[in-house]
């Protein structure tokens, strides 16, 4: 962790004040928009092929190869974390109703970011709305039977596709985007439990948000906004004096942001701080006493009585797409080892002559095998991200072409690698060549720095 | 493998014959359409609680947490397999312009079964089509830059949601859906390379399906169908001539199912075989000479002519969502360990003097633990699926409960555990106690029975 602070503040300071300053937190407050460097951002990524875009697709994001194992790294490493809270991961539709929107107050409220679809056939004569949000899916599966105070809080994480209708002309690379995902959830407790379960979430954020070196974070309390809302005053400012009393226990630094919350309830917004003073919005833990009572949720307390449980919205990356965003600029391209997309690559340097031990070496360091005939099992440990290019262009230029795609380590393969049993490689963060006796000797380093965060 | 086998043997005799036979094979070829016991199914799925369904998403699943465990584990399994063959996973749009699948031909001979999207505003004149297929989407990315020959095979897999327009009529659990999702890939290669990519694929078919203990199967070779084809006859011929030829290589058992295929190419499809000689459609392999053609997909070759390359569309699982009705019947919801989403569950006998204990021991045997302040690196092993039923309610009660829901192993903590040091676990599958002296040892049993896919 120390090693990693230290690179992210080396780079920051070999990068200057630009690419932080245009960041605008203004616009911040809605996932869709993130504040953004794009054009840094959008550079990195070309180099890096992360993603596309198309405009047969305005606003939907291509994650090209290396950018889905980025995706894919940022989702296995919440869901990793999340466990220790004991979220239960649920897949729920895309498609539902306009009725269901309806009671949700989403029809009323949100509709104009909504996109609206129809069957082809004749057969529906009700159209649906595309989900922008999960939490009515949620509330339909705590409603699927009766609850009991015993089984609160209970805890649904969602990692669902999700639509919002942002106008044509403002969107922008992976920072105003129609398709994105959250790392969503929705914890359905009672009043007593509100406040451990939001402690919680803000030590998760603190503990995930340090493994990518940032530190300084503030919390906001966004509350009532002054029209679209739902619901009776008094239980805004019911919920409102909750996340008061709970933002202060926390001791951290927390400011109100006034008339800035979701229409269903007040919200602690997470504000980055990068080492130029500049905020950026991620993580969201909102308040909502509206929807359990639109929906009708209930559960038996200790007494046998009915009661309507509270429901927190809660994401700790927000927009994965935009903390995408984010890190790319943080880490301009960078790729801390554990994270990276391309940890390593192989060049053989002739096909003719090196390119069966080439394939057979990037198997082995990537952790995987040839074998066809047997299946790898799930505790299967320890892979990697190891590329091969073996295009019958000259070595130099696959060299330099691997160091601009920003590899970790690059691994050469010639006559004195297949015959003198040792492997030079080339670490790209120091710019040394590593030495190491065997594939197994370099899985280690792999392993080491996995673990380390580094 | 030999275990599993014989215990999926004992499990048929038992159940004996209705359950297979309902399936009907002529309704396999839609990959929304499973043969199934219907009944037995979603009796099983509700005892264990895996989906649910709800009106307002009609032929849409609710997974709920143990359901999404299942899925979590079939597309970790089939990502882990795909990696041998250098699958390149990519997340590619749900919605692209209706200009698309015009170009596609999707609109033409497809549109019947497409969602239809429009802009909840006006500023999107033209309407978008919600994918039913992840082609068009792979053929852009293939487009993203001039592509050598160097490069080929391509190879993008996708476990994007997919939606087809199911008659509303006809909808029925897991079997006849509108939203689901494939293991699904794209090929772009040569002509030359066909041969070995089918190959490939079948062998890793064959690994696969050996591993969940389906030892039986056959490949159909679907030919042109009569009307709604796109292409010229000649490439038919080319395509079914050069499929037939790699079938017959393979020395598999083959068939010709006349007029079969999908509108833009012939496929085989892989047909499971039941003990009773019921035949049920999963895999499909397709060979496509015409969508490369539509997009305009072009390859430089050796000589530095421009070429257009072959796309072969695979699914290994075919539909996820019909893979596992499949294996819900296969297993009759008894899970192999591996596989299982209720590996373990931990069962206090009273909450005042035994939960805490509990909890530890949960948290420690599944892999976790409770420290918010560190964060779990990517490299951490050896996960379990192990749940805690601390609900006041009597220990018998919650025991039998346990027992229904098909949980691998009940663990009881009581005085006799917290002071005794011996851990006493019920076997559910032997219906033994066995004695455990640690919580180590107990997760050695279960790193044993994942690597040998018990």
């Amino acid at each position: 962790m120390v090693q990693l602070a230290t690179l992210i503040l080396s780079q920051r300071r070999f990068v200057g004040t630009a690419r932080w300053v245009r960041w605008c937190s203004s616009e911040a407050a809605d996932p869709r928009q993130v504040p953004s460097s794009s054009t840094v951002n959008s550079s990195i990524s070309n180099r890096q092929e992360l993603y596309m875009i198309d405009a047969v697709s305005p606003g939907s994001i291509f994650f090209l190869p290396h950018g889905t194992r980025l995706i894919n790294k940022l989702v296995s490493f919440m869901k990793l974390q999340q466990m220790k809270l004991n979220f239960d991961e649920v897949m729920t539709p895309l498609l539902y109703r306009k009725s269901l929107w309806e009671k949700s107050g989403h029809w009323d409220n949100y509709k104009d970011d909504m996109f609206v679809v129809k069957s082809s056939r004749d057969d529906e004569k009700e159209s649906f709305g595309l989900k922008p949000m999960n939490c009515p899916g949620h509330c339909l599966i705590y409603l699927r039977k009766d609850r009991s105070y015993n089984e609160l809080p209970i805890r649904y994480s969602d990692f669902s596709s999700l639509h919002r209708n942002e106008q044509s002309g403002a969107l922008s690379g992976l920072t105003r985007v129609r398709r994105f995902h959250q790392d969503d959830a929705h914890i359905f407790c009672t009043i007593e439990q509100i406040k451990d379960e939001i402690n919680n979430n803000l030590r998760l954020v603190d503990t995930v948000y340090k493994t990518f070196g940032i530190n300084d974070y503030k919390l906001l309390l966004s509350t009532r906004p002054s029209e679209k809302y739902i619901g009776e005053l008094a239980d805004w400012d019911a919920a409102e004096s909750n996340l008061k009393q709970v933002l202060e226990s926390t001791g951290k630094k927390w400011e109100i942001n006034e008339g800035d919350g979701a229409f269903y309830g007040p919200k602690v917004d997470i504000l980055l701080k990068d080492n130029f003073g500049k905020e950026h919005q991620s993580a969201t833990i909102q308040l909502d006493f509206q929807l359990p009572q639109r929906f009708k949720l209930t559960y038996k307390d200790s007494q046998g009585l009915l009661k309507t449980p509270v429901m927190i919205h809660r994401a700790i990356y927000g927009s994965i797409e935009r903390f995408l965003a984010i890190l790319i600029d943080h880490y301009e391209g960078k790729w801390p080892f554990w994270l990276s997309p391309r940890q390593a690559i192989v060049l053989p340097v002739s096909n003719e002559h090196h390119l069966e031990f080439s394939q057979d070496f990037q198997k082995k360091l990537s952790g995987f095998n040839n074998d066809l005939n047997n299946a790898i099992s799930l505790s299967k440990r320890d892979l990697f991200d190891v590329d091969m290019d073996s295009r019958s262009v000259g070595i130099n230029r696959r060299i330099k072409n691997a160091t601009q795609k920003g590899y970790n380590y690059i691994i050469v393969i010639g006559e004195k690698e297949i015959n003198g049993g040792q492997i030079a490689v080339r670490n790209c963060k120091t710019n040394q060549v590593e030495h190491y006796s065997s594939v197994d000797e370099l899985r280690e380093k792999f392993v080491e720095l996995t673990e380390s965060f580094q």
